[in-house]
């Protein structure tokens, strides 16, 4: 199978590499050819005309089945959230529900631009199904908390998962280890899932210091920040390591993630929306720690559009620090790309427009008024652009979305399936 | 000529009015029924199925013209910006120039579901006449400065449209008085525009302390905050006043405000990517004070989607409290409708959807997976819908984009024009 992308803005994010007009040659899986292609035996061809085409963006941090949530429980106090609104609601999801939900995650995603995503839930074999259908790539991680007396059933589910998935749907799902966070995994629990990781060479997925409650609450625990609780465990030694959030940390604590594997998911609207604060992403960055970006569950976040995370990234940091040239277009991109797919351990396969990586792009239409004059592609794309601008999806080599219309999600029974189902789990009958 | 919107979920906007699903009778430029409405004799049909009607949004600071010179310079120091992209481009710019850069920020605004604005900018003859071309609804503004000798002759300028234009358009255009902020305009400048707003019943649209260093700055001059010096200078004692920015206010200098006619324009977009800092919008809520909402010219913040300010607004002060309860859904939706309506002096014509009020209305299109399920309207406006959501916008009854498209603007035409312009007002050829 081959397709070629005519006459296109073409922005590799490759180093500092400058947008080129040309043409992209897909075979198969992979980017076969970027520049001026000249062939007549392809399978299809886009006209590119008045369109960029950048890596598809990459979301670090999700847990999509909650997509079904969304506008479900704005506005309240974390607590009152988690007790009375998340909790026996999904208590009530079934598999199926499951299953229905990270698909439409999977459509906001496809139609916003997405085209990758780290996911920590339950039911994991549900959302690997629908990776699996839906054709997009994902690394899946079973959240693991050890709370209650079924940790240790919860931990066998994430070796299952790991199992029965990882590499599979020609490599577009990977999986992780999900130790849940600081506050819901004690000493014991941690230290064995950082052996079992390291056995199995298995990266991690966690939660890190969302709230300064989480940083109270384990400082009078273990008499330590959650990011050192973390590092004394022995996480940071040799694992590849995904931390979500990590909105609370002090100079001791980003000097202890200095050269750790893996980085940080920054997720700027999930920790405006619930209060949190803003994480120090370019202190961070100052110590080489990689930052990537996500969007959290959709029932916190609301909205998973990735560009919506580029804007609010770079707009946070400018107002943090008080200046405008802080966290430029480039490198808030770069976050959304790059950053992102070393998270998820995949920057060998995606993240740029390169010959010989997988076919992950996306055409940005820019034939309207609010991404017209064109003065400066990157500006745009950072400030202006919204998911609803992006045309066509292609993950490894397929196209998910074109002209805007899903290709492998059928969006009307998709919308069918999720009103009734929707209504049953919060309405508890 | 009579339109009627049918099967549609109705945010009326009206006090604590909850969503209700029925229809809407416009007829001619005023909302006639609203509810069951059976009638067989219309001009148009509207099915509404799925769709939201609200107030089309108000945005209370634009500087229309600059959408000419979006993402031309981002990432730049404030006066890096000015003196080295701003000035030297837009004293380039001819007043066809000014005409079609205005004309580019109504097509985007129409897009993204904005009825009416607030421009404040020079050769607003122009602007006018588009406004008066395209359909929609505006309060006109001429800048005044008083740094160089030709504030008089910019006054002229001011008056000049006021007599020219002021209830024109079917009573679409009205126009305001605009001493430009208290560091361009000494104290006899002032005295002279309160006068003569006073004498014509004109109200007032200025910038007020969007920086620190303009805090400072008056301070050292006039051994006052930006706020004393205005209200020391009679501005607030009789007049209505459009306060743009206000991010860097005191808890003095809120109270000198309360009691005040017009109200405060927050641009949290604006004020975020300039590294501005956050207005103290509950703080002045809590005083009485109307808080609007506003985009700012596109020159700084590139996007002028009101959708973007209405999330921007809410995460900034859940974030300032460190508490996801603030500024609910709904009131930062009253914000962006009945708030900018009140700023804009036209609370009685615009602003919510009833009987007899102008017919300025917005459909938003639901049948989208990131718009699904509907657990809460409000909820899913304030915190996912995004400009390119809006299907149908009407003003003053007539409909200026149906089905995304514009009605009142030749959109190819338009981008081309826009690409010529911007290139040459950039490269200065």
């Amino acid at each position: 199978m081959k397709i070629l992308i005519k006459n296109v803005i073409i922005l590799t994010m490759v180093g500092e590499e400058q947008p080129i007009t040309g043409d992209i040659l897909v075979e198969d899986d992979k980017i076969r050819k970027l520049g001026n292609v000249i062939t007549d035996e392809v399978d299809e061809v886009i006209q590119g005309q008045g369109m960029i085409a950048m890596p598809g963006l990459i979301n670090a941090h999700q847990h999509s089945p909650m997509s079904l949530l969304k506008g479900f429980s704005d506005d309240l106090k974390l607590m009152d959230w988690l007790e009375k609104k998340m909790l026996p609601t999904e208590a009530r999801m079934t598999p199926e529900d499951i299953y229905w939900g990270a698909k439409l995650s999977m459509a906001e995603m496809i139609k916003s631009g997405t085209t990758a995503f780290a996911d920590m839930y339950i039911q994991m074999n549900e959302i690997a199904l629908a990776v699996q259908e839906v054709g997009m790539r994902a690394s899946l991680t079973r959240g693991l908390v050890f709370l209650q007396d079924d940790g240790g059933k919860r931990l066998t589910e994430a070796l299952e998962l790991v199992e029965r998935w990882n590499g599979k749907a020609d490599g577009r799902i990977t999986t992780m280890l999900g130790p849940h966070s600081p506050y819901t995994c004690p000493p014991e629990a941690l230290r064995n899932i950082v052996n079992i990781a390291e056995e199995r060479k298995l990266p991690i997925h966690i939660h890190l210091a969302e709230t300064k409650e989480e940083v109270i609450k384990i400082q009078e625990k273990y008499n330590q920040t959650p990011t050192e609780y973390l590092y004394n465990e022995g996480l940071f030694a040799r694992l590849h390591v995904l931390l979500a959030h990590s909105v609370h940390l002090n100079r001791r604590d980003i000097r202890l993630l200095k050269g750790m594997r893996g980085g940080v998911s920054h997720n700027p609207v999930s920790n405006l929306k619930l209060g949190c604060g803003i994480a120090p992403v370019l202190e961070m960055m100052n110590q080489g720690i990689t930052v990537g970006l996500g969007t959290d569950g959709a029932g916190s976040a609301t909205t998973i559009d990735m560009f919506e995370e580029i804007k609010a990234a770079t707009w946070l940091q400018k107002l943090d620090c008080g200046s405008p040239t802080v966290l430029p277009a480039r490198q808030v991109l770069q976050m959304a790309t790059t950053g992102s797919a070393s998270l998820l351990n995949m920057e060998d396969e995606v993240g740029t427009l390169e010959i010989g990586k997988r076919a992950d792009i996306i055409l940005v239409d820019m034939n309207k008024p609010h991404l017209q004059p064109i003065h400066n592609v990157e500006s745009l794309l950072a400030y202006s652009v919204n998911g609803a601008d992006v045309d066509t999806t292609i993950v490894n080599g397929k196209v998910l979305m074109r002209n805007r219309k899903l290709m492998t999600i059928d969006e009307d029974e998709l919308l069918k399936q999720v009103a009734v189902r929707a209504k049953r789990i919060v309405e508890g009958v």
